[in-house]
């Protein structure tokens, strides 16, 4: 078992207002209405490790750029974040969040909705401020692409016929394409030249993809108390990630696999056992060598980044992230 | 019992475009995937009267404007309002709404939650498209208070000390002021002076709150059938409104409805005799004359506006506003 370490702790190299950020989008979020500043007030206690924001500021930290604009996308980013982490978790019926009761849980459906609304519309209000008709494109256009990613998810649920390209597909929806998008507006905010935007957005995606193989790898070997859910969570709700994928297409322990996931509820047991076999497959470890081939992709795209401090930052985002595991 | 009459065939003054409207809508919706298509597909197929785009319409046509952003704002505030109905309908567990299955009782409440957001993000990244950053301002915002107005509604459920001020706080949010944010953009569209475009969006204020008490009251003396949704449905749900607070108000029958909403829970008789109490106590009369108030003061706002066939119009709207009763 491998502890998720906070990474506030290792990236130190390039400067992150983190309290900044977290100050900001309480500002920006108040309302003056005791119960909606009572949800936000708890959804802000636990901040988790601001991927997202933090690639906005170093991608815009690469040129001159107006930091009030960088602040808010950075925000922005944020708050499109946490707002579909609270609407995926009414989806999921999910109790825990950031090892906490979910927002859903404890405010109830309802509630969380409508907080995930609010976020969203303050995210765009946000960015407007700014008349940055570049940025609010990718953004909205981001958020498309994200929500029509998860309805097409929803249809794959315990599909056991489900192939590696879709399950990219997916994950491009899901995490690759909002790391990416971060990438790109903190580049537009700095008005940095094509190239490097391109090479930017590419170096997001890849991350993105390594975040997300990582993530649904942790999720069978990590302890449910360090991912602050349960253990094999993806797997009970029927999301078949990159390792059981791996583990379907082998003539050993395919056909079982199948067997247990046609019922559409496991027991305890075939979850132990359900790891057991990712392991001794090799699934889990041919997971991994995937998300190592997509952070050496980021780190290739960096190539095109002019060298320097955020550079060099970037890069340590990169090597900390497959350290995750 | 009032049939509810379909406005496009009393309106017919002002040429308003629905097709292209409906057609627009569609198109900029579109996403090359199946189970998205088939929602959206599902949910385009019944418009209800498009009150929002006709007044974004109405109020851009007193001027010279570019057509197709007009016709981008009308579709955006149509989505809005749409993606708010399917979040709604989510949060109430509606199982009809405009006489047909709700999208959440048809798809399920995850594919809801998404379908909502989709359209929000949709309609977002279509007036970002247009550069408009004061008409995308008026919209963001608008959507934030209509989003905490409804958190704030989820406290007030069956609290029989809710008060008119209360009432119209609610209203504001769940529907005044999205038709007074039409109107406004409409006439921000056109680059009306800022007179009119106050005026307007006073016209749109006192319309959204008429609409809203004459909802309020149809939901007790309209057939369900015509309705499209269960009688008494917000009673049910313990949204108390105007008829509700005015009956409270009276010490002849006030202390029996408080004594039937302290259960929470409504049998069939007690939905019947709640809706002759309302009738005797003329509460519902009372309401109604409420409703006429904001229509009156509607009007009086048009008096700003330019005379002619557009505010002709909208004085017809009013007019038929409450003739809907």
């Amino acid at each position: 078992m491998v502890p998720i370490r906070n990474d506030t702790e290792t990236l130190r190299l390039y400067p992150f207002p983190q309290e900044l950020i977290i100050s900001r989008m309480a500002e920006v979020l108040q309302c003056h209405n005791h119960e909606i500043d009572q949800i936000i007030r708890y959804q802000l206690e636990s901040t988790g490790k601001m991927m997202r924001p933090r690639l906005v500021f170093l991608t815009a930290s690469l040129a001159q750029h107006d930091p009030a604009v960088v602040r808010d996308v950075a925000v922005a980013v944020e708050l499109i974040h946490i707002a579909s982490l609270v609407h995926d978790d009414i989806i999921d019926r999910a109790m825990l969040r950031r090892g906490r009761e979910s927002l859903n849980h404890r405010f109830g459906n309802h509630a969380s909705v409508l907080t995930g609304d609010y976020f969203f519309a303050t995210a765009f209000h946000l960015i407007n401020r700014h008349g940055r008709q570049d940025i609010m494109e990718n953004i909205t256009e981001t958020i498309r692409i994200m929500c029509a990613g998860e309805i097409q998810q929803l249809s794959m649920t315990f599909n056991v016929n489900v192939t590696e390209e879709e399950y990219y597909q997916k994950t491009y929806g899901k995490t690759a394409c909002l790391f990416s998008s971060a990438c790109k507006v903190g580049a537009l905010a700095s008005q940095l030249p094509e190239e490097v935007v391109c090479a930017l957005e590419s170096y997001g995606l890849n991350l993105g993809y390594a975040y997300q193989i990582i993530d649904d790898v942790l999720d069978f070997v990590s302890d449910s108390s360090l991912l602050g859910k349960p253990a094999a969570s993806d797997l009970l709700e029927g999301n078949l990630t990159l390792p059981v994928i791996y583990a379907l297409q082998q003539e050993k322990y395919g056909p079982w696999i199948k067997t247990v996931l046609s019922k559409r509820r496991l027991t305890s047991r075939q979850v132990e056992r359900m790891i057991k076999v990712l392991i001794e497959s090799k699934a889990i470890e041919q997971s991994l060598k995937s998300a190592e081939q997509h952070i050496a992709r980021a780190r290739t795209s960096l190539q095109h980044v002019p060298p320097g401090p955020v550079r060099m930052e970037l890069e340590n985002i990169a090597v900390y992230m497959m350290s995750e595991y």
